[in-house]
């Protein structure tokens, strides 16, 4: 069974090709980005350095694959909303042009889309969030992640694409950078190693639905092999943990404080996001399965590696 | 007040050109599409024809709107299945550019956009819809007026950006051409005029919502004058309409029988689909005002003068 991997590269791909690899999957990497000579992927058959929606130059060097995980994604919140339409053209529209090209095919693979659970639901009415939640994203970027959704299920009722949704919490784990706008884990943890000061808005009781990467991996291996009719799930760590957790389970890895910077709290902020993940484990038999401790001990591990 | 219609020289822009002009707006088309010499319209107090995304130009003509009315629509569904990419790239891409170039204006202009009732919502799980219902589009038109909406949504969270969406049922009347693949009522007054047998698609019992288009005008000049936090609105005819009350209304309007050629029931079709427009009415004090007898004989009235 063929498996490629778009964003094969990336904090993800890497979680995700290393799971699917291990699952007896032949898994290519498809990336724009091309590796350093020192950098290979262990779990990966072969690589094509080359975009994503480009259907037919992967393909060609690959072969036809029984299942796509979808991860390749260019923006983040703060980038969407900047410049949405540039969000929408390498998102939207590079997706699309995947779709058409998978069109042409005789057998369609089976596509598996990262979507997010933190972006799509918008501000929540109830926690934990259900897939049936309404769907009223708050910036570009859960409109994109959405729209992706959407087209999807569109492509599906009509060409019979096989496809599935996983609407992924925080993730977090090795190859996270902590010089993004994203991924407080990984910044906080960066921070700490340091020994600089992290900022917290509010008072640190703000609470997210945090999931270790290997478990994300794990999940599209499930959605890989899954039959039956539902197509969309959450993915989270099926708790919640506050911003005050974090730092303490970071202090209590580390042996020393960790400095904070309070900032006043951010109004936007929901108080609570936590996703219901009682579908992906009766549907997919999935579960995370790292404890939060061990999976923070993994990244601070890693961030020392490379820093 | 100035008014601009993006979309003009359409069916609806005609309609809701009129109506607003009717309200005391100083009105302006701007249309992709110039107009023959013979084919002026009456209510314009000016005209461009440029592209609707390209803000600078049309701005640098008209003056800063205090009402931009979002017509402009380059697909059917047909066509944006056929070629999602291609929908999304003139009609999502083109309508966040419109968007950006907003951005740099001092005053915002109020946009009200057309989305569709019979698209966006997906198969009815109760009718009549409200606004409340689920969004799940069928197919890629549907996904991209979705789409649209929510960044609309998230550019007024992030600019303050005013906006309302009309939900629009089936509109018809004078100006809907009959030899499109959408407008059932203008294809069926077509072929009845031209005695030709229509098609209908099982026994004629599935219901839809229609609304003529002059109705369509007075929503829009509601939305462009509404406060209260409500912005998005079903816009229907309040009713559910068979396929053989069409053919019966037309029968009594012409004195003679129009033939059917029965096809078999399409299984996608759903058997009713009713726009509840109780908020419309609540929030904009509007109704629709012309009986459908009345706009299918106005509809008539025009074919018969362009044929």
């Amino acid at each position: 069974m063929l498996c490629v991997i778009l964003g094969g590269r990336g904090f993800l791909g890497r979680h995700v090709g290393k799971a699917m690899a291990a699952a007896g999957y032949e898994v290519w990497s498809v990336d724009s980005a091309p590796g350093a000579p020192d950098d290979g992927l262990p779990w990966a058959a072969g690589e094509v350095a080359c975009a994503y929606e480009d259907v037919a130059s992967w393909l060609l060097l690959c072969g036809v694959p029984d299942v796509i995980v979808h991860l390749a994604s260019f923006t983040v919140p703060a980038v969407a909303s900047a410049n949405p339409v540039e969000d929408s053209e390498v998102n939207l529209i590079g997706t699309l042009k995947l779709l058409m090209g998978l069109r042409q095919l005789s057998k369609q693979p089976r596509v598996i889309f990262a979507s997010s659970g933190g972006a799509v639901y918008g501000r929540p009415l109830v926690v934990p969030l259900t897939e049936a939640h309404p769907t009223m994203p708050l910036g570009a970027y859960g409109v994109t992640k959405l729209a992706i959704e959407h087209h999807l299920r569109a492509e599906s009722q009509l060409t019979g694409l096989p496809y599935r949704v996983l609407r992924i919490s925080n993730p977090y784990g090795e190859w996270q950078r902590p010089h993004g706008v994203q991924g407080v884990i990984a910044v906080f943890a960066h921070r700490a190693l340091q020994r600089q000061p992290v900022e917290v808005w509010g008072d640190g009781s703000v609470v997210r639905d945090f999931l270790y990467a290997g478990d994300v991996g794990t999940a599209f291996v499930a959605a890989a092999a899954h039959r039956g009719d539902a197509t969309t799930f959450n993915i989270g760590g099926g708790v919640g943990i506050s911003v005050n957790e974090i730092l303490r389970t970071l202090e209590s890895l580390l042996g020393h404080r960790v400095d904070r910077r309070m900032q006043p709290a951010r109004p936007f902020d929901p108080q609570v996001n936590v996703l219901d993940i009682s579908l992906a484990r009766s549907q997919l038999g999935w579960a995370p399965e790292i404890a939060f401790e061990e999976g923070v001990g993994r990244s601070l591990q890693w961030l020392r590696g490379v820093e």
